[in-house]
Protein backbone atom coordinates (compact mmCIF):
# COMPACT_ATOMS: atom_id res chain seq x y z
CA UNK A 1 0.00 0.00 0.00
CA UNK A 2 1.23 3.29 -1.26
CA UNK A 3 1.63 6.43 1.68
CA UNK A 4 -0.23 9.00 2.27
CA UNK A 5 1.22 12.24 0.11
CA UNK A 6 2.51 15.02 2.43
CA UNK A 7 4.17 17.42 -0.27
CA UNK A 8 3.36 18.38 -3.89
CA UNK A 9 5.27 19.71 -6.37
CA UNK A 10 3.00 22.49 -8.30
CA UNK A 11 3.08 23.28 -11.79
CA UNK A 12 0.93 26.43 -13.15
CA UNK A 13 -0.47 29.14 -10.67
CA UNK A 14 -3.28 30.16 -12.48
CA UNK A 15 -6.90 29.92 -10.55
CA UNK A 16 -6.71 26.59 -10.04
CA UNK A 17 -3.13 26.15 -9.25
CA UNK A 18 -3.11 29.12 -6.40
CA UNK A 19 -6.59 27.93 -4.99
CA UNK A 20 -5.42 24.43 -4.37
CA UNK A 21 -1.71 24.97 -2.96
CA UNK A 22 -3.71 27.00 -0.13
CA UNK A 23 -6.30 24.49 0.18
CA UNK A 24 -3.77 21.49 0.26
CA UNK A 25 -1.27 23.88 2.73
CA UNK A 26 -4.38 24.59 5.45
CA UNK A 27 -4.56 20.65 5.32
CA UNK A 28 -1.24 20.04 5.49
CA UNK A 29 0.24 19.30 2.14
CA UNK A 30 2.81 21.41 1.56
CA UNK A 31 4.11 22.66 -1.95
CA UNK A 32 7.98 22.39 -1.88
CA UNK A 33 8.60 23.28 -5.44
CA UNK A 34 6.97 25.34 -7.86
CA UNK A 35 7.55 25.39 -11.36
CA UNK A 36 7.30 28.46 -14.35
CA UNK A 37 9.15 28.80 -16.88
CA UNK A 38 9.49 33.14 -16.10
CA UNK A 39 10.65 32.78 -12.25
CA UNK A 40 9.36 35.93 -11.60
CA UNK A 41 5.84 35.19 -12.03
CA UNK A 42 6.12 32.77 -9.12
CA UNK A 43 8.38 34.30 -6.88
CA UNK A 44 5.25 35.75 -4.59
CA UNK A 45 3.65 32.15 -5.06
CA UNK A 46 6.71 30.74 -3.71
CA UNK A 47 7.23 32.87 -0.81
CA UNK A 48 3.65 32.07 0.34
CA UNK A 49 3.98 28.88 0.31
CA UNK A 50 7.28 28.39 1.76
CA UNK A 51 8.53 26.73 -1.91
CA UNK A 52 11.21 26.55 -3.89
CA UNK A 53 10.95 28.38 -7.48
CA UNK A 54 11.95 26.30 -10.31
CA UNK A 55 12.34 26.76 -14.29
CA UNK A 56 13.89 23.30 -14.94
CA UNK A 57 11.16 20.18 -15.08
CA UNK A 58 14.80 18.62 -13.72
CA UNK A 59 14.45 20.47 -10.52
CA UNK A 60 11.59 18.54 -9.70
CA UNK A 61 12.01 16.16 -6.82
CA UNK A 62 11.44 12.27 -8.03
CA UNK A 63 10.15 11.43 -4.71
CA UNK A 64 6.40 13.22 -4.85
CA UNK A 65 3.19 13.92 -6.75
CA UNK A 66 4.03 16.45 -9.38
CA UNK A 67 0.07 18.36 -9.89
CA UNK A 68 0.11 20.05 -13.42
CA UNK A 69 -2.92 23.22 -12.88
CA UNK A 70 -1.91 24.22 -16.60
CA UNK A 71 -4.79 24.86 -19.51
CA UNK A 72 -5.87 21.97 -21.42
CA UNK A 73 -3.53 22.43 -24.23
CA UNK A 74 -0.52 22.44 -22.54
CA UNK A 75 -0.77 19.68 -20.26
CA UNK A 76 0.55 16.59 -22.82
CA UNK A 77 3.54 18.67 -23.81
CA UNK A 78 4.45 19.38 -19.82
CA UNK A 79 4.17 15.75 -18.97
CA UNK A 80 6.76 15.06 -21.81
CA UNK A 81 9.34 16.81 -20.05
CA UNK A 82 9.04 14.93 -16.63
CA UNK A 83 11.20 12.21 -15.62
CA UNK A 84 9.12 9.38 -16.46
CA UNK A 85 9.34 7.71 -12.71
CA UNK A 86 7.39 10.59 -11.14
CA UNK A 87 3.98 10.64 -10.40
CA UNK A 88 1.56 12.98 -11.76
CA UNK A 89 -1.57 14.14 -11.36
CA UNK A 90 -3.86 17.18 -13.96
CA UNK A 91 -6.75 19.02 -13.09
CA UNK A 92 -9.02 19.45 -16.11
CA UNK A 93 -12.29 18.16 -17.12
CA UNK A 94 -12.29 17.50 -20.32
CA UNK A 95 -8.43 15.88 -21.33
CA UNK A 96 -9.05 12.35 -21.36
CA UNK A 97 -6.28 9.88 -19.75
CA UNK A 98 -5.96 7.98 -22.92
CA UNK A 99 -4.80 11.23 -25.14
CA UNK A 100 -1.80 12.09 -23.25
CA UNK A 101 1.73 10.15 -22.92
CA UNK A 102 1.40 7.08 -21.60
CA UNK A 103 3.01 6.25 -18.46
CA UNK A 104 3.15 4.20 -15.35
CA UNK A 105 1.89 6.94 -12.53
CA UNK A 106 -0.75 9.64 -14.61
CA UNK A 107 -3.82 10.55 -12.83
CA UNK A 108 -6.92 13.09 -12.65
CA UNK A 109 -7.42 15.00 -9.68
CA UNK A 110 -10.37 17.62 -11.05
CA UNK A 111 -12.14 19.91 -8.94
CA UNK A 112 -15.75 20.62 -10.35
CA UNK A 113 -15.76 24.63 -9.92
CA UNK A 114 -15.02 27.83 -11.56
CA UNK A 115 -12.75 28.96 -9.61
CA UNK A 116 -11.80 32.82 -9.60
CA UNK A 117 -9.01 35.07 -7.96
CA UNK A 118 -9.82 36.95 -4.93
CA UNK A 119 -12.81 34.92 -4.24
CA UNK A 120 -12.34 31.89 -1.51
CA UNK A 121 -14.88 28.54 -1.81
CA UNK A 122 -15.45 26.94 0.67
CA UNK A 123 -13.20 23.74 -0.64
CA UNK A 124 -15.18 21.22 1.97
CA UNK A 125 -18.30 21.21 -0.85
CA UNK A 126 -16.06 21.06 -4.05
CA UNK A 127 -16.49 17.80 -6.08
CA UNK A 128 -13.09 15.97 -6.79
CA UNK A 129 -12.84 13.41 -9.57
CA UNK A 130 -10.33 11.22 -9.95
CA UNK A 131 -8.91 8.65 -12.26
CA UNK A 132 -5.64 7.12 -12.75
CA UNK A 133 -3.50 4.41 -14.69
CA UNK A 134 -3.76 2.20 -11.66
CA UNK A 135 -5.29 1.58 -8.51
CA UNK A 136 -3.13 2.53 -6.04
CA UNK A 137 -2.42 5.70 -7.57
CA UNK A 138 -6.28 6.40 -8.00
CA UNK A 139 -6.63 5.53 -4.18
CA UNK A 140 -3.71 7.92 -2.79
CA UNK A 141 -5.34 10.87 -5.16
CA UNK A 142 -8.42 10.05 -3.60
CA UNK A 143 -7.52 10.21 -0.25
CA UNK A 144 -5.52 13.58 -1.00
CA UNK A 145 -8.33 15.07 -2.32
CA UNK A 146 -10.75 13.84 0.88
CA UNK A 147 -8.65 15.33 3.11
CA UNK A 148 -9.60 18.87 0.72
CA UNK A 149 -13.66 17.84 0.45
CA UNK A 150 -16.22 15.89 1.56
CA UNK A 151 -17.20 15.08 -2.07
CA UNK A 152 -14.67 12.57 -3.97
CA UNK A 153 -15.91 10.23 -6.28
CA UNK A 154 -14.33 8.14 -9.11
CA UNK A 155 -15.12 9.26 -12.48
CA UNK A 156 -13.72 7.59 -16.01
CA UNK A 157 -12.65 9.69 -18.47
CA UNK A 158 -16.22 9.27 -20.29
CA UNK A 159 -17.71 10.60 -17.24
CA UNK A 160 -15.52 13.14 -16.77
CA UNK A 161 -16.48 14.78 -20.14
CA UNK A 162 -20.34 14.38 -19.75
CA UNK A 163 -20.12 16.37 -16.66
CA UNK A 164 -18.14 18.93 -18.18
CA UNK A 165 -20.67 19.02 -20.34
CA UNK A 166 -23.34 19.38 -18.03
CA UNK A 167 -21.08 22.03 -16.34
CA UNK A 168 -21.20 24.10 -19.81
CA UNK A 169 -24.84 24.52 -19.41
CA UNK A 170 -24.98 24.87 -15.79
CA UNK A 171 -22.02 27.41 -15.65
CA UNK A 172 -21.05 29.00 -19.00
CA UNK A 173 -24.70 29.16 -20.48
CA UNK A 174 -26.86 30.40 -17.77
CA UNK A 175 -23.88 32.98 -16.70
CA UNK A 176 -24.32 33.83 -20.91
CA UNK A 177 -27.84 34.16 -20.50
CA UNK A 178 -27.51 36.61 -17.04
CA UNK A 179 -24.90 39.05 -19.68
CA UNK A 180 -27.43 39.30 -22.22
CA UNK A 181 -30.25 40.37 -20.23
CA UNK A 182 -27.34 42.93 -18.10
CA UNK A 183 -26.56 43.95 -22.03
CA UNK A 184 -30.81 44.17 -22.11
CA UNK A 185 -31.30 45.99 -19.02
CA UNK A 186 -28.54 48.66 -20.14
CA UNK A 187 -30.03 49.35 -23.50
CA UNK A 188 -33.25 49.99 -22.07
CA UNK A 189 -31.49 52.24 -19.19
CA UNK A 190 -32.75 49.93 -16.78
CA UNK A 191 -30.75 49.08 -13.08
CA UNK A 192 -29.67 45.85 -13.45
CA UNK A 193 -29.25 45.55 -9.76
CA UNK A 194 -33.01 45.26 -9.29
CA UNK A 195 -32.68 41.67 -11.20
CA UNK A 196 -30.22 40.47 -8.45
CA UNK A 197 -32.76 39.80 -6.12
CA UNK A 198 -34.59 37.29 -8.53
CA UNK A 199 -31.71 35.99 -10.10
CA UNK A 200 -30.45 34.44 -6.44
CA UNK A 201 -33.68 33.08 -5.97
CA UNK A 202 -34.16 31.63 -8.86
CA UNK A 203 -30.71 29.44 -7.94
CA UNK A 204 -31.81 29.37 -4.22
CA UNK A 205 -35.08 27.52 -5.18
CA UNK A 206 -32.77 24.66 -6.79
CA UNK A 207 -31.95 23.29 -3.30
CA UNK A 208 -34.78 21.82 -2.89
CA UNK A 209 -37.06 21.96 -5.87
CA UNK A 210 -35.81 20.60 -9.82
CA UNK A 211 -35.76 23.10 -12.54
CA UNK A 212 -38.42 21.11 -14.34
CA UNK A 213 -40.82 21.74 -10.95
CA UNK A 214 -39.56 25.53 -10.57
CA UNK A 215 -40.30 26.70 -14.16
CA UNK A 216 -42.27 29.65 -14.56
CA UNK A 217 -42.88 32.72 -16.91
CA UNK A 218 -44.80 33.29 -20.16
CA UNK A 219 -43.10 30.05 -22.42
CA UNK A 220 -44.08 27.99 -19.22
CA UNK A 221 -47.98 29.07 -19.48
CA UNK A 222 -47.80 29.32 -23.00
CA UNK A 223 -48.82 32.80 -23.28
CA UNK A 224 -47.76 32.61 -26.98
CA UNK A 225 -48.84 36.57 -27.02
CA UNK A 226 -46.39 37.76 -24.27
CA UNK A 227 -43.95 35.66 -26.24
CA UNK A 228 -44.45 37.27 -29.67
CA UNK A 229 -44.35 41.16 -28.01
CA UNK A 230 -40.98 40.08 -26.42
CA UNK A 231 -39.39 38.45 -29.24
CA UNK A 232 -40.61 41.38 -30.68
CA UNK A 233 -38.03 43.55 -28.65
CA UNK A 234 -35.06 41.70 -29.81
CA UNK A 235 -32.92 40.93 -32.84
CA UNK A 236 -30.61 38.83 -34.25
CA UNK A 237 -29.16 35.62 -32.81
CA UNK A 238 -30.59 36.59 -29.31
CA UNK A 239 -34.17 36.98 -30.40
CA UNK A 240 -33.20 33.34 -32.34
CA UNK A 241 -31.78 31.92 -28.42
CA UNK A 242 -35.02 33.85 -26.91
CA UNK A 243 -37.33 32.01 -29.64
CA UNK A 244 -36.05 28.37 -29.43
CA UNK A 245 -35.43 28.36 -25.49
CA UNK A 246 -39.54 29.29 -25.42
CA UNK A 247 -40.37 26.70 -27.29
CA UNK A 248 -37.81 23.96 -25.72
CA UNK A 249 -39.94 25.08 -22.76
CA UNK A 250 -43.18 24.60 -24.39
CA UNK A 251 -41.92 21.63 -25.80
CA UNK A 252 -41.21 20.03 -22.15
CA UNK A 253 -44.20 20.52 -20.64
CA UNK A 254 -46.57 20.03 -23.41
CA UNK A 255 -44.57 16.35 -24.31
CA UNK A 256 -44.42 15.49 -20.14
CA UNK A 257 -47.41 14.39 -18.15
CA UNK A 258 -45.36 14.48 -14.83
CA UNK A 259 -47.71 17.78 -14.08
CA UNK B 1 -52.61 64.34 0.99
CA UNK B 2 -53.51 61.11 1.42
CA UNK B 3 -53.06 59.31 4.74
CA UNK B 4 -51.22 56.22 5.28
CA UNK B 5 -52.68 52.81 4.25
CA UNK B 6 -53.03 50.73 7.52
CA UNK B 7 -55.23 47.84 6.33
CA UNK B 8 -56.16 46.63 2.79
CA UNK B 9 -58.32 44.60 1.35
CA UNK B 10 -57.07 41.38 -0.76
CA UNK B 11 -58.19 39.49 -3.88
CA UNK B 12 -56.35 36.22 -4.34
CA UNK B 13 -54.58 34.24 -2.27
CA UNK B 14 -51.66 32.55 -4.69
CA UNK B 15 -48.19 32.96 -3.97
CA UNK B 16 -48.06 36.57 -4.52
CA UNK B 17 -50.97 36.87 -2.40
CA UNK B 18 -50.07 34.95 0.90
CA UNK B 19 -46.30 35.65 0.74
CA UNK B 20 -47.89 39.94 0.61
CA UNK B 21 -50.74 39.61 3.40
CA UNK B 22 -47.98 37.89 5.68
CA UNK B 23 -45.19 40.59 4.88
CA UNK B 24 -47.86 43.28 5.06
CA UNK B 25 -49.17 41.82 8.81
CA UNK B 26 -45.50 41.66 9.85
CA UNK B 27 -45.15 45.55 8.38
CA UNK B 28 -48.17 46.71 10.52
CA UNK B 29 -51.31 46.68 8.02
CA UNK B 30 -53.54 44.45 8.54
CA UNK B 31 -55.52 42.18 5.54
CA UNK B 32 -59.32 42.88 6.86
CA UNK B 33 -61.50 41.09 4.09
CA UNK B 34 -60.47 38.72 1.60
CA UNK B 35 -62.18 37.62 -1.00
CA UNK B 36 -62.90 34.18 -3.17
CA UNK B 37 -65.59 32.75 -4.82
CA UNK B 38 -65.27 29.54 -3.52
CA UNK B 39 -64.97 30.85 0.45
CA UNK B 40 -64.05 27.63 1.98
CA UNK B 41 -60.64 27.46 -0.29
CA UNK B 42 -59.43 30.93 1.77
CA UNK B 43 -61.20 29.62 5.37
CA UNK B 44 -57.45 28.75 6.59
CA UNK B 45 -56.07 32.51 4.91
CA UNK B 46 -58.96 34.55 6.65
CA UNK B 47 -58.45 32.71 9.81
CA UNK B 48 -54.71 33.48 9.75
CA UNK B 49 -54.86 36.89 8.93
CA UNK B 50 -58.19 37.58 10.98
CA UNK B 51 -59.89 38.62 7.89
CA UNK B 52 -63.34 38.22 6.70
CA UNK B 53 -63.72 35.84 3.68
CA UNK B 54 -66.23 37.06 1.36
CA UNK B 55 -67.41 35.90 -1.63
CA UNK B 56 -69.26 38.90 -3.22
CA UNK B 57 -67.38 42.40 -4.68
CA UNK B 58 -69.96 44.27 -3.21
CA UNK B 59 -68.77 43.35 0.52
CA UNK B 60 -65.48 44.87 -0.05
CA UNK B 61 -64.70 48.06 2.21
CA UNK B 62 -64.94 51.38 -0.18
CA UNK B 63 -62.94 53.22 2.33
CA UNK B 64 -59.59 51.33 1.92
CA UNK B 65 -57.21 50.16 -0.93
CA UNK B 66 -58.18 46.75 -2.59
CA UNK B 67 -55.06 44.88 -3.38
CA UNK B 68 -55.65 42.28 -7.05
CA UNK B 69 -52.86 39.57 -6.52
CA UNK B 70 -54.63 36.97 -9.44
CA UNK B 71 -53.16 36.00 -12.81
CA UNK B 72 -52.94 38.43 -15.85
CA UNK B 73 -55.75 37.53 -17.76
CA UNK B 74 -58.54 37.82 -15.02
CA UNK B 75 -57.15 41.10 -14.03
CA UNK B 76 -59.32 43.35 -16.22
CA UNK B 77 -62.68 41.39 -15.20
CA UNK B 78 -61.88 41.84 -11.72
CA UNK B 79 -61.57 45.44 -11.90
CA UNK B 80 -64.42 45.74 -13.95
CA UNK B 81 -66.52 44.06 -10.92
CA UNK B 82 -65.14 46.23 -8.07
CA UNK B 83 -67.09 49.46 -7.71
CA UNK B 84 -65.61 52.84 -8.67
CA UNK B 85 -64.68 54.35 -6.02
CA UNK B 86 -62.66 52.23 -3.98
CA UNK B 87 -59.05 52.17 -4.74
CA UNK B 88 -57.11 49.47 -6.61
CA UNK B 89 -53.69 47.90 -6.80
CA UNK B 90 -52.37 45.13 -8.68
CA UNK B 91 -49.33 43.20 -8.91
CA UNK B 92 -48.34 42.14 -12.31
CA UNK B 93 -45.24 42.89 -14.34
CA UNK B 94 -46.59 42.69 -17.42
CA UNK B 95 -50.03 43.97 -17.99
CA UNK B 96 -50.36 47.65 -18.62
CA UNK B 97 -52.19 50.27 -16.99
CA UNK B 98 -53.93 51.71 -20.25
CA UNK B 99 -55.12 48.39 -20.88
CA UNK B 100 -57.32 48.29 -18.32
CA UNK B 101 -60.61 49.28 -17.08
CA UNK B 102 -60.30 53.31 -16.58
CA UNK B 103 -60.47 54.27 -13.25
CA UNK B 104 -59.81 57.47 -11.03
CA UNK B 105 -57.25 55.21 -8.50
CA UNK B 106 -55.69 52.30 -10.06
CA UNK B 107 -52.14 51.26 -9.77
CA UNK B 108 -49.25 49.16 -9.77
CA UNK B 109 -47.82 47.50 -6.70
CA UNK B 110 -45.05 44.65 -8.64
CA UNK B 111 -42.59 42.87 -6.40
CA UNK B 112 -40.16 41.59 -8.83
CA UNK B 113 -39.12 38.79 -7.24
CA UNK B 114 -40.91 34.81 -8.12
CA UNK B 115 -42.63 33.87 -4.90
CA UNK B 116 -42.80 29.94 -4.27
CA UNK B 117 -45.15 28.39 -1.70
CA UNK B 118 -43.49 27.43 1.77
CA UNK B 119 -40.28 30.01 0.88
CA UNK B 120 -39.65 32.51 2.82
CA UNK B 121 -38.02 35.87 1.26
CA UNK B 122 -36.22 38.56 2.55
CA UNK B 123 -39.04 41.24 1.55
CA UNK B 124 -36.80 44.30 2.71
CA UNK B 125 -34.55 43.46 -0.50
CA UNK B 126 -37.43 43.03 -2.85
CA UNK B 127 -37.64 45.56 -5.48
CA UNK B 128 -40.88 47.10 -5.75
CA UNK B 129 -41.83 49.26 -8.73
CA UNK B 130 -44.98 51.48 -8.46
CA UNK B 131 -47.21 52.91 -11.01
CA UNK B 132 -50.62 54.99 -10.51
CA UNK B 133 -52.98 56.58 -12.52
CA UNK B 134 -52.19 59.65 -10.58
CA UNK B 135 -49.38 61.31 -8.39
CA UNK B 136 -51.21 60.95 -4.57
CA UNK B 137 -52.37 57.10 -5.07
CA UNK B 138 -48.90 56.43 -6.67
CA UNK B 139 -47.27 58.25 -3.28
CA UNK B 140 -49.25 56.32 -1.49
CA UNK B 141 -48.71 53.09 -3.18
CA UNK B 142 -44.85 54.09 -2.74
CA UNK B 143 -45.62 54.95 1.10
CA UNK B 144 -46.60 51.01 1.63
CA UNK B 145 -44.29 49.68 -0.56
CA UNK B 146 -41.50 51.15 1.49
CA UNK B 147 -42.80 49.57 4.62
CA UNK B 148 -42.19 46.44 3.29
CA UNK B 149 -39.12 46.81 1.07
CA UNK B 150 -36.05 49.46 1.00
CA UNK B 151 -36.01 48.93 -2.38
CA UNK B 152 -39.05 50.98 -4.13
CA UNK B 153 -38.86 53.07 -7.43
CA UNK B 154 -41.36 54.26 -9.73
CA UNK B 155 -41.46 52.59 -12.99
CA UNK B 156 -43.99 53.43 -15.80
CA UNK B 157 -45.74 50.38 -18.27
CA UNK B 158 -42.99 50.56 -20.89
CA UNK B 159 -40.32 50.29 -18.12
CA UNK B 160 -42.15 47.45 -16.36
CA UNK B 161 -42.43 45.38 -19.38
CA UNK B 162 -38.77 45.75 -19.95
CA UNK B 163 -37.91 44.37 -16.72
CA UNK B 164 -40.07 41.89 -17.08
CA UNK B 165 -38.51 40.47 -20.30
CA UNK B 166 -34.71 40.94 -18.44
CA UNK B 167 -36.54 38.74 -15.61
CA UNK B 168 -37.57 36.20 -18.67
CA UNK B 169 -34.12 35.80 -18.91
CA UNK B 170 -32.23 36.08 -15.34
CA UNK B 171 -35.17 33.40 -14.36
CA UNK B 172 -37.32 31.41 -16.48
CA UNK B 173 -34.32 30.54 -19.09
CA UNK B 174 -31.47 30.30 -16.80
CA UNK B 175 -34.06 27.73 -15.08
CA UNK B 176 -34.41 26.18 -18.64
CA UNK B 177 -30.54 26.23 -18.98
CA UNK B 178 -30.15 24.11 -15.74
CA UNK B 179 -33.06 21.72 -16.57
CA UNK B 180 -31.46 20.63 -19.52
CA UNK B 181 -28.20 20.12 -17.64
CA UNK B 182 -30.50 17.96 -15.08
CA UNK B 183 -31.98 16.02 -17.69
CA UNK B 184 -28.34 15.10 -19.40
CA UNK B 185 -27.12 14.27 -16.42
CA UNK B 186 -29.87 12.00 -15.81
CA UNK B 187 -29.98 10.25 -19.14
CA UNK B 188 -26.06 9.50 -18.63
CA UNK B 189 -26.30 8.67 -14.91
CA UNK B 190 -24.48 11.70 -13.66
CA UNK B 191 -25.03 12.52 -9.86
CA UNK B 192 -26.63 16.12 -10.28
CA UNK B 193 -25.65 17.39 -6.80
CA UNK B 194 -22.27 17.03 -8.70
CA UNK B 195 -23.23 20.24 -10.04
CA UNK B 196 -25.27 21.90 -7.43
CA UNK B 197 -21.55 23.55 -5.73
CA UNK B 198 -20.38 24.58 -9.29
CA UNK B 199 -24.42 26.77 -9.93
CA UNK B 200 -24.45 28.34 -6.48
CA UNK B 201 -20.54 29.56 -7.27
CA UNK B 202 -21.59 30.55 -11.17
CA UNK B 203 -24.25 33.39 -9.23
CA UNK B 204 -22.49 34.17 -6.49
CA UNK B 205 -19.45 35.31 -8.26
CA UNK B 206 -22.17 38.09 -10.43
CA UNK B 207 -21.95 39.90 -6.65
CA UNK B 208 -18.76 41.73 -7.82
CA UNK B 209 -18.28 40.59 -11.53
CA UNK B 210 -20.55 41.21 -13.86
CA UNK B 211 -21.71 37.93 -16.12
CA UNK B 212 -19.00 39.74 -19.36
CA UNK B 213 -16.24 39.57 -17.16
CA UNK B 214 -16.87 36.22 -15.02
CA UNK B 215 -17.68 34.16 -18.76
CA UNK B 216 -15.35 31.37 -19.09
CA UNK B 217 -15.40 28.02 -21.06
CA UNK B 218 -14.62 26.28 -24.31
CA UNK B 219 -16.96 29.42 -26.23
CA UNK B 220 -14.95 31.65 -24.61
CA UNK B 221 -11.89 30.70 -25.16
CA UNK B 222 -13.03 29.90 -28.62
CA UNK B 223 -12.12 26.08 -28.42
CA UNK B 224 -14.29 24.92 -31.96
CA UNK B 225 -12.83 21.29 -30.42
CA UNK B 226 -14.41 21.47 -27.51
CA UNK B 227 -17.69 22.58 -29.08
CA UNK B 228 -17.83 20.15 -32.08
CA UNK B 229 -17.39 17.32 -29.64
CA UNK B 230 -19.91 18.82 -26.49
CA UNK B 231 -22.59 19.33 -29.62
CA UNK B 232 -22.24 15.40 -31.02
CA UNK B 233 -23.63 14.64 -27.81
CA UNK B 234 -27.00 16.50 -28.08
CA UNK B 235 -29.72 16.15 -30.28
CA UNK B 236 -32.46 18.22 -31.29
CA UNK B 237 -33.42 21.73 -30.36
CA UNK B 238 -31.15 21.36 -27.00
CA UNK B 239 -28.31 20.96 -29.80
CA UNK B 240 -29.26 24.31 -31.48
CA UNK B 241 -29.45 25.60 -28.35
CA UNK B 242 -26.15 24.62 -27.38
CA UNK B 243 -24.71 25.84 -30.70
CA UNK B 244 -26.61 29.25 -30.95
CA UNK B 245 -25.87 29.95 -27.46
CA UNK B 246 -21.90 28.85 -27.87
CA UNK B 247 -22.26 31.31 -31.08
CA UNK B 248 -23.35 34.10 -29.55
CA UNK B 249 -20.55 34.04 -26.81
CA UNK B 250 -18.20 33.77 -29.27
CA UNK B 251 -19.77 37.08 -31.30
CA UNK B 252 -19.69 38.58 -27.81
CA UNK B 253 -16.11 38.52 -26.89
CA UNK B 254 -14.44 38.73 -30.96
CA UNK B 255 -16.33 41.71 -31.36
CA UNK B 256 -15.81 43.51 -27.64
CA UNK B 257 -12.75 44.81 -27.26
CA UNK B 258 -13.43 45.57 -23.40
CA UNK B 259 -11.13 42.28 -22.49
Amino acid sequence: MKSAINTISLIGYGNVGSHLARHLRSAGIKTTHIYSRDLRSIEDAADELGAVAIDNFQDLPKNQLTLICVIDDAISKTIEQIDPQILIAYTSGSVELSALPKREHLGVFYPLQSFSKNQDLTITEIPFLIEATNEAFAQQLFDLASRLSTKVSYADSKQRKELHLAAVWVNNFTNHIVHIAEKYAAAKNLDFSLLQPLLKETIHKLDHLSAFAAQTGPARRGDAQIIDEQAMKLEGLEKEIYLLISKNIQNTYSTNEEL
